[in-house]
């Protein structure tokens, strides 16, 4: 197995540069005094499709030669990885078809549409969607990409990191929230390489806190029934991420539900953005642990702001 | 009456510098296609309190010797002036004293009293009002600080288009939404000095338009019964606010309800941004008119991002 190194995410920012914005960072007072500490939020919630996924579904797809690229790409997602990947298809002159589970709302059939793909629905089960999939990808040639656990997804989500730190210069800690462990493993490989003295620590729900569990354990513990609002933090780490984050990830903490609904609040009133309940992870993690943080300069990837706005868990 | 000129903003601007964030620029792909225009959209909601308000109050206050301090400062506002007001007093070691009609929503006065600042509560009228308030200065000496109509609120509001101007250069048109008149009124005036060539256009919501009928009838049409979403216009112009308004103001154009609530909700959406309805008008202004800002370059101030989460108006 081929992990990726700090020369081959330095390739895919090249490679993806012209197609990707360069998300802005924000300060916040009232967050520095909430946490005492320097926080420095680097908003992929203003990245193209609303979230990081977009920088390695651009990284893969520009890997894919004209006669692929013309067989189309398939994946399997209802969440943002399905979006970036139907709008790094369109831009690239290529399709995108994507795998979605029949109950997926209509707010995110309806957004990975708009971005011109085509949607296969199964029923909503592991096996299903893997059916449906290779049916499609046996039927048309179409390259499938997976959302997390591929290399070249890994090396374009690192390059969120990878601007952080660039733009900010010498931090104590670089976090990201973890799910599947694509965007964790990315900023693990840019940090350590970048930055060799800072920790990288993610955030992970408790109501999903299989990467944790993994990480104790020493192998893939899968994630069975997650129960959390951070729908982006359901999935189960892949090999490839796995490999990468046992030897790359100083810590995954644990954040409860509450605190999390009361980190995404303070962060749309306070900062006046919008980010999706996953993003609120690591923040709450940190509050949850403070000490560990204390007078620390800390680097937060906000990684999406796509949320359902007729749907909002403030009360 | 003495009229403020752009050399009043500029020492407003040196005034109140180092109190205010320099709020960013933001551009968006999807308006820009949405209205053929080149858009820049100057942050207000991100600036202190959440609001542009900050600005005039800061340059109000920053105007009264530690004796007028001492005494204290009052205002009749259940808005973002009274944040505003709070905040600066807090900051300066002044105090606060805000006229709030015992209708206001508990999260208004939360929001007041959480800078710091007292609160009368008096009955929902305009006579109880200014009574409340002229009492209030009668007994304590405070210094009556106008939400708009007030010299010094004006030159401060207008050092958000002195900064738009500054980073962005020429535009052909800026915009600003118009209740009172403060934010329009320093931004006419910075405007017409900075790019003499350049129109000043405003927003206001039909449901509220006395100062659209003011500008077409040559003198000032009070705000009577108000109905709009845009909770941050219903006032009627002052005689100051009219006068510089009048010479200084190309167009106020009108937004219908709906296009309010559509247009704010695709900023949040689109550009992942908690704008308060206030702020939407201008860009609901440009949408029912669009041939009039087809090509141009537009600057718009986005006045503020404070919003009631728990009451959104999204279905």
């Amino acid at each position: 197995m081929k992990l990726p190194k700090f020369e081959d995410i330095i390739e895919a920012h090249d490679r993806i540069r012209a197609f990707i914005h360069r998300t802005p960072i924000l300060r916040s007072q009232f967050f520095d005094e909430l946490l005492s500490a320097e926080i420095y939020f680097k908003c992929e919630n203003f990245q193209k499709v609303g979230a990081f996924k977009f920088r390695g579904a651009t990284n893969a797809l520009l890997q894919l030669d004209r006669e692929q690229l013309n067989r189309g790409v398939a994946t399997h997602s209802s969440g943002n990885h399905a979006q970036a990947l139907a709008l790094a298809a369109h831009k690239l002159g290529s399709k995108a078809t994507i795998i979605m589970p029949r109950t997926s709302p209509k707010v995110k059939s309806d957004a990975v549409r708009g971005y011109g793909a085509d949607i296969i629905f199964c029923e909503p089960t592991l096996e299903a969607r893997e059916t449906a999939l290779n049916e499609f990808v046996a039927r048309s040639g179409a390259e499938f990409v997976h959302p997390y656990n591929n290399f070249n997804i890994i090396c374009g989500q690192g390059t969120a990191a990878k601007e952080l730190i660039e733009d900010v210069g010498e931090l104590d800690i670089v976090m990201a929230p973890v799910g599947g462990g694509g965007l964790l493993s990315g900023t693990s490989i840019s940090t350590k390489s970048m930055l060799p003295q800072a920790k990288v620590i993610a955030g992970e729900p408790l109501g999903a806190d299989d990467a944790a569990r993994s990480l104790r354990e020493g192998k893939i513990i899968p994630s069975v029934g997650p129960n959390t609002i951070a729908d982006g933090l359901l999935t189960s780490l892949g090999e490839l991420t796995f490999a990468i984050i046992k030897d790359n990830t100083d810590a995954i903490l644990t954040a409860e539900e509450s605190t999390i609904r009361l980190v995404m609040r303070y962060v749309w009133e306070r900062m006046k953005i919008i980010i999706e309940p996953s993003s609120a992870v690591p923040i709450a993690a940190m509050l949850e642990n403070k000490s560990l943080f204390e007078g620390k300069r800390v680097g937060i990837i906000l990684s999406g702001g796509n949320v359902d706005l007729s749907k909002l868990p403030f009360e």
